[in-house]
C-alpha cells in the first residue's frame, strides 16, 4: 500500500510546477519557501498581475503568457539594476482548463528560468469563474543603498533609454490588424518583452524605472516624484527599423503606447558617456533623448523643429 | 502650475493604498520595494490567491475579504512559527468598482496591519472582466535552520492542534443556511480566521503546517511527506461549544471541512508537555489528538469506541 492518492490540485502542482521549484521549497510540497538572503545585500520586491482579456488574450499561447508574466516583473528589477533570485506565482484558471495548458505554461516558465537564472519559490493554483488571472511576485537583490528611486532626478540631468521605444505598442497594432510589419519584429516584441537585466543603473542613475505604461507617462512619474519637468526630443528617441517604417502618423503610439520594457534613467551630464560605455559593455544600447528641467512637473515633447507636440492620451492605464 | 494630474489608477493607489505602505516602498510611488533582511535570519515566503465566487462571495464586506486574504497568508507563517514583516498585493476588480469598496478594503488591511505588525510592500491594481481576483505574497522571517517541514514526522510522535477544529467549516454551513448558531461564533470564525502567530513551532515540532484544507487532508500531507501513517482519535479533537452543539452528524464536516487556520504539529512524546506549556504561555491552547505510526501513508480516524470512521470527502480542494 502506498497511501492515499493525491487530490487533483496537488497532482497538478506535482506534475507541472514542482520541476520548476528552487532550493528552500521542498519541491513545493511544503506550505512556505525558505530563503537565505545573500549576505549584505538589500532585497528588491515587486508584484504584478496579468488578466486574460485585459493584458493578454485568453487564446494566446500559454508558454508566451507565462514568459510575459515573468518578464514584466523581471523588467521592474532591471529598471533598478537588481539581480533576480526567484518568484512566487498564483494561477487562477477556469475549471476544465486542459492539462496541456498547464504543460505549456510551465514549459514557458522553465525556458525563462534557465535564461534569467531564477526559480519558482511557491504559489497557489485555484479555479475561477472568470478569465485566467495570474499574479507574480519577484524577489531580487542589490547592493544596499544604491537603488535609484523615481524622485532623485536633478535639473539638467540627461534622460536616457535602453534599446528602442514603441516596438511593443506597434506590435499590439499589428496584432489588432491596424498595422502591417513583414519582418515580424514588432509582434515579437509585443508578445515577448526583453527585460534589460544587468543594466548598470545604481552606479549612474539619479532616478530610474522600467518603461511599461508608455515613455511619456513613465517619464512623468519621474517628473512628479522629482519635482521637475522633462524636455523630451522626439527626434532623438531610438526606433527600430520597422518602427521607423511605420511612419510619423505612429509617433504618438510610439511615445505613449506602453509595453516597451526598456530602462528609463536620468544621469548627470558628466556621467553620460561613462554610462553609455558601461551599458555597451553589457551589449545594451543606451540613447540620450532629453533632459530634466526646472518648471512644472510634466513632460514637454518637442518635434525635430523644436515645436511642442501634444497627444490625446499620455499613457496606458490598466484601470 | 503643479504639473500633469495623476491618472486614475495611480490616484486610486495614492488615496487608498499609500497610507498602508511600509518602509522601503517610497509610499508606493516607486516600482519596487527595498527590504533589508533582518541580519542572521532566514526569510519565509508564501503566496495565496482568493477569487470571488470561489473563496468568498462577491458581495461579502470588502474589509472582511481583505482581512481574510491577509490572515490566510499569515496563518501559513504561523504554521511554521515565523514572524511576519509585510506583504505584496495584487487586486483585480471589475471596472466601475466603487471607491467605497477600495476604502473598505484598505480599512480592513489597515486594521489587521496594526494587529499583526505588518505593512504593505507593493503590488498592482488592475481591472478584470471577471470576478474580484486577489493575490497576496507574505514575507516573514525566522531563525535559520529550525523551520519544520511536512516530512519530518517520526513514528510515535504526538499529533497536536491549536485552538478548536471545525468552526470555520460549520460557519460556512451557517452562511449557507444549513445550520443555525445563535452565538454567531461559527459564522465569525468562517469570516475571519485567527492565525496563531507566535506558536513556538520550531522549538518543538518535527513537522508542522497550518490547517486550511481540512484536518484530515492536511494531516495526510504530513503522512505522505513523512512516509508514515497517522491515527487520529475523533473524540480528542478540540471543539468549541457551538461546534459540539451541532451534534455528531456534523463530525465529518468538522474533521474534513477546512477553513480552520489552526496549527497542526507533530511533536516527540517526551516534548509534548513542554510544548503545551509553551503554547499556554502565549495564550494558545494546544491539544493532543493522535499519533504518527508506521504503515501506509494515510490518516486513520477512530471514533470514541476505537472503530474506524470513513468519510465521503477527505478535504477541500480549490480546484
Amino acid at each position: 500500500m502506498t497511501g492515499a492518492p493525491l487530490p487533483p490540485e496537488f497532482a497538478l502542482i506535482a506534475r507541472h510546477f514542482a520541476p520548476l521549484a528552487g532550493a528552500g521549497t521542498d519541491s513545493l510540497t511544503d506550505d512556505v519557501a525558505l530563503l537565505t538572503p545573500p549576505p549584505g545585500r538589500e532585497l528588491v520586491l515587486k508584484a504584478d498581475a496579468l488578466v486574460g482579456g485585459v493584458h493578454f488574450l485568453n487564446d494566446d499561447p500559454a508558454d508566451l503568457v507565462a514568459r510575459k508574466l515573468l518578464r514584466v516583473n523581471l523588467s521592474d528589477l532591471a529598471g533598478k539594476g537588481a539581480t533576480p533570485i526567484g518568484y512566487l506565482l498564483t494561477v487562477s484558471v477556469p475549471r476544465g482548463t486542459p492539462d496541456a495548458w498547464f504543460a505549456a505554461f510551465a514549459a514557458g516558465l522553465a525556458r525563462d528560468q534557465a535564461e534569467f537564472g531564477v526559480s519558482l519559490l511557491g504559489g497557489d493554483t485555484t479555479s475561477t469563474p472568470g478569465p485566467i488571472s495570474l499574479s507574480l511576485t519577484i524577489v531580487g537583490h542589490t547592493a544596499p543603498g544604491i537603488t535609484p528611486r523615481r524622485g532623485g532626478a536633478r535639473a539638467d540631468d540627461a534622460i536616457l533609454v535602453t534599446g528602442t521605444i514603441g516596438d511593443g505598442a506597434l506590435g499590439l497594432a499589428v496584432a489588432l490588424g491596424k498595422l502591417t510589419d513583414s519582418t515580424g519584429h514588432l509582434l515579437d516584441r509585443y508578445r515577448l518583452p526583453r527585460p534589460r537585466m544587468g543594466m548598470p543603473v545604481g552606479e549612474f542613475a539619479t532616478a530610474s524605472m522600467d518603461i511599461s505604461d508608455g515613455l511619456v507617462q513613465d517619464l512623468s512619474h519621474i517628473c512628479r516624484a522629482s519635482g521637475l519637468g522633462a524636455v523630451l526630443e522626439a527626434a532623438l528617441v531610438p526606433l527600430s527599423a520597422p518602427a521607423r517604417s511605420a511612419g510619423p502618423a505612429w509617433m504618438e503610439t510610439i511615445l505613449t503606447g506602453g509595453d516597451d520594457y526598456e530602462v528609463l534613467m536620468t544621469v548627470p551630464t558628466a556621467r553620460v558617456d561613462a554610462c553609455i560605455a558601461a551599458a555597451a559593455e553589457r551589449g545594451i544600447s543606451l540613447t540620450r533623448i532629453g533632459r530634466m528641467a526646472t518648471g512644472p512637473a510634466d513632460v514637454r515633447v518637442l518635434d525635430a523643429a523644436g515645436a511642442p507636440m501634444t497627444f490625446a492620451a499620455t499613457g496606458w492605464t490598466h484601470f
